[in-house]
């Protein structure tokens, strides 16, 4: 991409009332623009991060047998009525509407009614289980407050997966798998090591559930881990009670802020019942079915990373989802010409800061924006026949043949 | 994809209530699950098609220089109010609903305002234009009545590009390089020679606008076109002072009905005035930025393509957003492991029918879903060491060679 042909340009300000660093540093580089506080526009440098990291869990998660479809948004309210979530009273964070030709529709927070529902028309004998199903959809929650940039949005983008099981071993089976799956997903979006599954709050048919928590000091939640951090509690479990039960002491664990980039939970029959999601055994039984849910915050991710790595002269992207993996400046007549001659063939891995501006300006602008390696071709280095690769992480610069860059 | 690994099966009868011949069809194959009235869920196969037919938009677009953006659906009521556009007697189409923290929010019906505004951050300069900013991106439309399927949502998927400009000039100019765009897009989806641009009633800065509209029995709109359809009327500015106007004769126009695709417009300073959307101009003097916009309905299309080119077995999609190229069979033991090869390595173009059921009613499953090629393996073609491939439109069938299949 050509800086030149883009409508966006960085900002000096982040919107006023803009008070999360990354809402404020994704403003500034371009990447969303705010439309109300937890509403968000996504602008082509963002859109092109939150496919990248769309693509990284979709491969993941159809490498393990799972179909992608897309549901509504607008939600009927009899699907929640029957599991007792459309009351306002037992979910504070609906947005509702009126239908013109009458009554009320919700906007979907989550999926399980609909999902659990929608998969009655395809389930009805054992042959046709275990199934597994997912999507890529905006949900809309009513927040309160919303002041924690993308980080928490009142609309945003979500990766539900739903498993639909015969037996409980079955969806024991596919859980681990998930978790598996989960970890090579956090790795491959480069955060990995900071990032931990932990023993959450259950519900009324599980005694925890698990999030997934990334290590951040503006993180919402608050985690406790052990030393080698095979143990990880959230705050609302680290009680006496299940210490003991794990054979742990609370003194072995240290606290630190964290925010949850995912959550799964065996749900087991919470919606099949209530939905009357049944199949026929092999034995001729109808039996309900067992349930797994599986989230990953899409657009959330993108401001934890964002919040994560970013440094006092911008953001800095993990290579797996920047947008471009150079960003490519020529300086002087022969450098910019050999710049042009650079991007052809690349326009893909490269961001071409193409524009009439002073070096000093695009080198700021290319530490704001994030991109992992910045290319400089100038007279100094063209008489070494190389160009300047300055990675963004480390700020280290060397110099290198033009044939090291496209391997 | 095989067949026994997808949760979706083909059914005997479509939703009760669903009249309208596409939604009924889209369901019975798998590929749509209705919700509520003009409220549907994607399936895989839906997924797939609705795909396609947005890269052949996203490919087309970027190579007239037009840029993806993602914005946001709640709206804040300001930037609506501010062009007259937020109270339901001027629109009366909108869902609205209520922010907890107090204050009405709406569901864009479409991005006029938003996008108008959010330039402001980015247009200053005459040097910051022209720019062309697109979006896929759900829609909410209150309709009283919604039975014609995917072709009239009440939540449905939109294309739908901007263009902000110094000069009515310059404006005229992209208008006609979108015109040739949309000509390719149609050609591409396979209705270029069933789809014409129209004379629609225009607004008040412009006395017509232009619409695309496909020829079909069931379409909701009526036009009239001449001998050679090189000048094509919607209904509405069907009138004597019109002809006059374009010298024609009204005896020498046809009526058949149609659904509209598409829509073009000069909005020129309609938003921009409302929302102050100026620039500085070479002589440094503040003016209005001149607008177009440009839409295509794109889960709509799924639906006028579906309709248009169904058969009394099923449906029958043009080959370049067919979810699959192949759908495969293989009869007998010998068959069926000569398509498990013949399946290896092209699992993104071949639909495998792999279920334990009779040939029969697989090939009623093949026209059912409607993919383009039926790819049969059989003793019979085995002998000739060939495979039997039958094309779905005409009905044809020839023996050939496997290696004419992948070319």
């Amino acid at each position: 991409m050509r800086l030149s042909k883009t409508f966006i340009k960085t900002l000096r300000e982040a919107p006023k009332d803009e008070v999360a660093r990354n809402g404020a540093l994704l403003s500034r580089a371009g990447y969303i623009h705010k439309e109300l506080a937890g509403i968000y526009d996504y602008l082509p440098l963002g859109v092109s991060v939150i496919e990248k990291i769309k693509n990284i869990i979709r491969e993941e998660l159809n490498a393990i047998g799972c179909e992608e479809v897309q549901m509504s948004a607008l939600q009927n309210p009899e699907l929640w009525e029957a599991t007792g979530r459309f009351s306002d009273q037992e979910v504070d964070i609906w947005f509702k509407t009126e239908l013109a030709s009458g009554g009320t529709l919700g906007l979907a927070p989550t999926h399980e009614e609909p999902m659990t529902n929608m998969l009655k028309t395809y389930i009805s004998s054992y042959k046709d289980l275990p199934l597994y199903v997912y999507q890529f959809q905006t949900k809309f929650r009513n927040e309160l407050r919303a002041k924690s940039g993308v980080m928490r949005g009142r609309e945003f983008l979500m990766k539900d997966l739903y498993s639909f099981h015969t037996s409980e071993d079955d969806l024991d089976i596919f859980y681990e798998k998930v978790e598996k799956t989960y970890a090579r997903i956090f790795n491959r979006l480069g955060i990995g090591d900071s990032t931990f599954k932990t023993f959450a709050s259950g519900g009324i048919f599980s005694k925890f559930s698990h999030e997934y928590q990334t290590i951040l000091p503006v993180g919402e939640d608050t985690i406790y881990y052990n030393a080698d951090k095979s143990l990880v509690f959230n705050k609302e479990v680290f009680t006496d009670e299940v210490l003991a039960e794990f054979n742990a002491n609370a003194n072995d664990f240290t606290e630190v802020k964290a925010a949850e980039v995912g959550n799964i939970f065996k749900l087991k029959h919470k919606y099949s019942k209530p939905l009357n999601l049944k199949y026929t055994s092999e034995s001729n039984q109808e039996q309900y079915v067992y349930m797994g849910c599986y989230g990953i915050g899409v657009s959330r991710l993108m401001g934890v990373i964002a919040e994560k790595f970013a440094d006092e002269k911008g953001l800095v992207w993990p290579e797996e989802i920047a947008p471009f993996k150079y960003y490519l400046v020529g300086i002087g007549e022969k450098g910019i010409a050999e710049a042009e001659k650079l991007y052809k063939g690349h326009e893909n891995e490269i961001l071409f800061d193409d524009r009439e501006a002073r070096p000093g300006e695009k080198f700021a602008d290319a530490e704001l924006i994030g991109i992992p390696y910045r290319v400089v071709i100038s007279d100094k280095t063209l008489a070494e026949g190389k160009v300047e690769l300055t990675s963004r992480r480390d700020g280290e610069s060397k110099l290198v043949d033009l044939k090291e860059l496209f391997v």
